[in-house]
């Protein structure tokens, strides 16, 4: 199908009120899955970054990396034990974590904003000491929680233009790193940040009300209703970790928090910059 | 046609690179013609204007008012005199071009950029004294020739955050104000501002090869080429001020000058972040 | 009567407290009746304004029209219907309303200003969407009462410098222009910018205690006092809004408020710098 | 003779292009002779500065303080020796030259300036050592010559809304405090500051023609053409320092220089704020 | 002893923690006693000063200057009246205090500092009227008690990056100068500039629980029990002053209060920049 | 031996000049060796960068990690090929080298500054594409020579208050990564900067005359006497890309370079803070 100047003209102004709303504004990006590994897909997303950013949205990019770290633990010849299920992370293994995560997709996606003609700088939860943690369960070594937010660099870094791009290691005192889920990582910043809206990238279309039924998507819940939807069992298995960053980061004053399928191209200009929520939007009192 | 999400998103990343070409720059736009009194037309212009202030670029609104100042001469019963076909402004005369441009039009279209979300200041060149003039001819009156220009009052407006509308009258020492045309004031704004583009709207395709063919539409030329088409007399009539105004802006330091068509919808945005040309651009060196 | 240098120097010293006093503080000064008429009143005013700004008080100038209105009503042939003595404001007589004040008196009061080495920026409540309105009575069409004021486009062109020059005509979100009573925006401008004063340039000499007798001047009231003699009927007629005006001005948080005698040269300065009262002045307790 | 509040305020309107002229800039004024004796014109002169300073101009105050160094020696029984009727400055009178100018007159002046509710800070060439000089002749001890001025402090001090008064000590890098004459002084800082205007405070009304003539008074003069008069031999004795002064001043970029009258009550403001010249005003080209 | 630069370097690096912990604070120093009257010792005082404030300390220094006082007094034969054994500060004599403070010591100071390469400015509570005073006790004159802080002239003047000295007469709206005691001058100055310490050098090692056996030092007293020593008689005589001034400063906001003996070489830098507390130390709560 | 307080006061004032020397300037450290190897070192030199930083120094920490990226490639089994000697850098091994300088080293030196209360930042050649590059040698595969070095990220750092840890590895606008030596992009990078000094953290104590002889240390030398050595013979081996890189930095702009004896504790204090220079020192002419 062919379009004309004209029409991308009339869609560019189309998207003008949604530009006004979020002019100035913080977002958050928790950007990983299918949209992390697929090449073009993550072309199309950093491309997208580029874009809000330069018209006025202040985005903050964290990112996850779960099958580069086991990749990389395999390369080097790493074997993890589990304790009900869940990896130990020794002190080698945090080691890889932090490597990957700050050395290797950090900055792979500095460059590819870079390359946009973006302009980014990469972060961890170290520099700065932004991230500070400890121990959540000592037989499962060095898993953090948080234990504090510092979003000054994050802020310093925006302030001087750049996209910061972060890396969600954390860290304490003793100089012990930590490895920090990045969904939750990403909605205490969000919190901390008083962020305008948290954006979860996922493999998931958004919340279904039969998962099995792609048409029973819930485009709107208020955090309330999402809650009584757990409770209700409705929302289950690994559904349930996103929807509760979602809920704690409305709790923590961001306006509205987003499901996001990562998988369709441009998803965050859609629901940034469209009418059409293609995921699932969550917001506080309906 | 029905235009999916998807391709709007997509046609908004294609206008990335127009965008971070445009952002931070100063552009002059000479509004008049058909776009100013098709209600629509206008209401699509000012949409496109608050678009572009919205990522970032500076534009200056300069407006002219011929057709609605011959509408209250009529209404006020003043005859006009004329000399070898051009009209004397007299005292009265230029008091009502005065009332016209600065209260009527300026603060109409203030109002509708206003009414879009964006921000807006009406000034003319009485304000800060932004335009100084002198009689051009003592036998037309109050039609007035530049002397100066002081865009002090512009960048402190842009500095603010507002659109500077701009009512082209301009002003003396001894109080006399003077009728300017508004295409020859756009153009030394442009160039006393060092704008990127200047854009004049009017109601023709743009230059052509030859008058009587459309398709003839010169979409690129370099001034010293324009220059050799006046003296050709490929280029005439009522086209000869026009290009002269391009030519100027450009020589005063302007990168870019373009003459589009008003009549077209959304015609700036296509000339701006889009790669199609609807109309004439003027450049220095090939 | 000669008066030598040693004089005037000794003069201008004796200011030094009440420049003092009015230092860096906002005045808001409602222009309009036969200082505005009369050539050399005019003059003299936009001198005393442009000496205030120099020492360093911020003068904020709101001016009416009235009788200019009138006449280029009755030039277009304009017929204006009445109800209940009230004239009817129609769309088109808004329209001219707007041309007169926005295009006509403040240009020209701008243009006088700066002919005296002042610097002013004209403004209407259109730009910046500074004053907000909605209709007052339906049958009296576009005559507008304040729904909201925004001082910020006033603050900024101050910040910069400029002494504002303002017509007061007001706005709604649907893009339709209201009339203003000049008055009553003034005193809500000088609340909204917190002034220190405002002063009412009139045709009458302050408040009578006998409104026959011009020895009977009340040279200064508190606005209890003032509301007192109104209940009394001893403040009547025109006088009223006037006083009401003054009153609000202080409910919202204006220092002092005076009714002023426009027809005296350098009214204001002998207001302002000098130790004579010759109008009323309105102050909080006593 | 009694003068009117009308005409107080038309009298103050008459000194707005002096105000316009001098807003902003820097004046340098050299303070001694009898206006700093007399302390009802030294009253008169803390009124005059305070005014200059609020009404815009950035006044810089230096002062000498001749016969109370003097009166101050004798108390303490120092006698002086003089070589070729040059009295010779040791180690114990500088220190006493220091505290009289730095710690008695300097403090005075910047308390009767504080108490008219202007604000001053008492500086010295000491004080980040604006004022660096050397030793001009041996046999004479601690007088000196300037080797360099650093305007930073005053500039400072300016900046902060303070009326910088200055004590003329120099310093070297030794530690040693040198006693320097204050016109010379107060030239090299003007020129240094890069000041519109000079003036310098004396007993005297200016170069006369015939020094036994007052109505010989050279109201306006160049500086090639008071060069001119000093090689005729018309300026003499005591005046030719001054003269060399104003010369030196104007050659450092000084715009004008004047000779002023202290004794005349509110010399400064009549030479500054009215069309008279009571003194002789030194300028550049004619 | 020889000091290798090794041990030189971990010698600096062991003062860190010192220095992150009073960087960018306000500590204000009391300089009197025998450090001010020992040539070499003032050299040392001056330097530990340059070097507080290079790295990153705001030093405010208040000086006093007893005997340089009645050494001047002598000299001008002035002989002084006792009342209860206190000096009776005649008009003459607090104009001998303000020349000797203000004019002798204060200059001296700030040209060490600069001869040192620090920047520095002198004050006095006569400067933008710092210290507002009134007369304690008719009787004795001219001895003032603090009635007013003005911080302002001293934060300017650390914004722009010198360290002000500062001499503590007092003044009144009257025009009168007052002595005022600069003990207390210092803590009243260092509450009112919301200060991390107070010094108060002196000539005594600190107190002392057996005011004969220096092994009875007090390191460290919260303000509390030294009220109570107070009360017991443990702290008495010359102590008394000082100890109420530590504890008048604490009360005021102070974080920490020092007496230190100002006969201890570089005992400024002993109490900030290193472990050792060579005074006594007066804090809030224990 | 015991070093007493007042001792260690006194070496604290006698590093004053040194330290109003160096106040507000930039230098880069190249930190390499045994002293990123050996944790006790490691330790010492991030206390001494945070001191540096703290008393006002501009520190920016360039670091190398040649042993820690061939341990990795060894871990992941990958096996290396040579030709003439030098390791080809394929895809895979640049990306070790990324992941190990940016993700591993990097990260680890920022927490150790943190941990000593310092705030440091860690970046790379890609985070604001500060190292632009391209391939040196085809056959050498991923190896960089910079062709550009954009300073604006590391100013936009320190302007911020953060210590800048830089790993160079390099980009092209194609989105390869290359490495860089990092003594080459320190030498750039100070180039760049307009650095006071450069310091290059080696093995050796320096160059030595006769190369067996520890006491032939020279400890200062011209960049041109250190090229005629190098043409000389005398300086060799894997000295000479040291030597070169100091000479570039010196013809860059780069005021002083020094090559410093990183296993000497604190050998970048003694250098910078003392008299005692114990590497060599280049400078431009004698």
């Amino acid at each position: 199908m062919q379009i004309s100047n004209a029409q991308r003209a009339s869609i560019l102004v189309s998207a003008l009120p949604y530009i006004q709303n979020y002019y100035g504004k913080i977002i958050v990006i928790k950007y990983g899955g299918s949209a992390m590994i697929n090449e073009q897909l993550k072309d199309s997303v950093m491309r997208d970054i580029v874009l809000l950013s330069l018209i006025g949205v202040k985005v903050v990019l964290v990112h996850g990396g779960g099958p580069e770290i086991t990749e990389m633990l395999k390369q080097v010849g790493k074997e993890s034990k589990f304790i009900d299920g869940l990896r130990v992370t020794d002190k080698e293994t945090v080691e890889i974590v932090q490597m990957v995560l700050c050395g290797k997709i950090n900055k792979n996606l500095v460059n590819l904003i870079q390359n946009k003609d973006g302009k980014a700088i990469g972060l961890s939860g170290v520099d700065g000491h932004m991230i500070k943690a400890r121990m959540k369960d000592e037989r499962l070594g060095y898993v953090g929680e948080i234990t504090q937010i510092n979003t000054k660099p994050i802020l310093d870094v925006l302030e001087k233009g750049y996209i910061p791009v972060i890396s969600t290691i954390g860290c304490d005192d003793e100089g012990n790193v930590y490895n920090i889920n990045a969904d939750t990582a990403a909605a205490e910043l969000a919190a901390g940040l008083n962020a305008e809206s948290l954006f979860l990238m996922t493999d998931i279309s958004g919340i279904l009300r039969d998962k099995d039924d792609p048409s029973s998507l819930i485009s709107k819940i208020t955090y309330k209703q999402a809650f009584a939807l757990k409770e209700e069992g409705i929302i289950s298995g690994g559904m349930i970790p996103k929807v509760e960053c979602c809920i704690s980061a409305l709790e923590g004053g961001v306006k509205k928090a987003f499901i996001v399928d990562g998988r369709i191209p441009h998803a965050l200009l859609i629901e940034t910059l469209t009418d059409e929520g293609i995921g699932t939007m969550f917001t506080g009192e309906e």
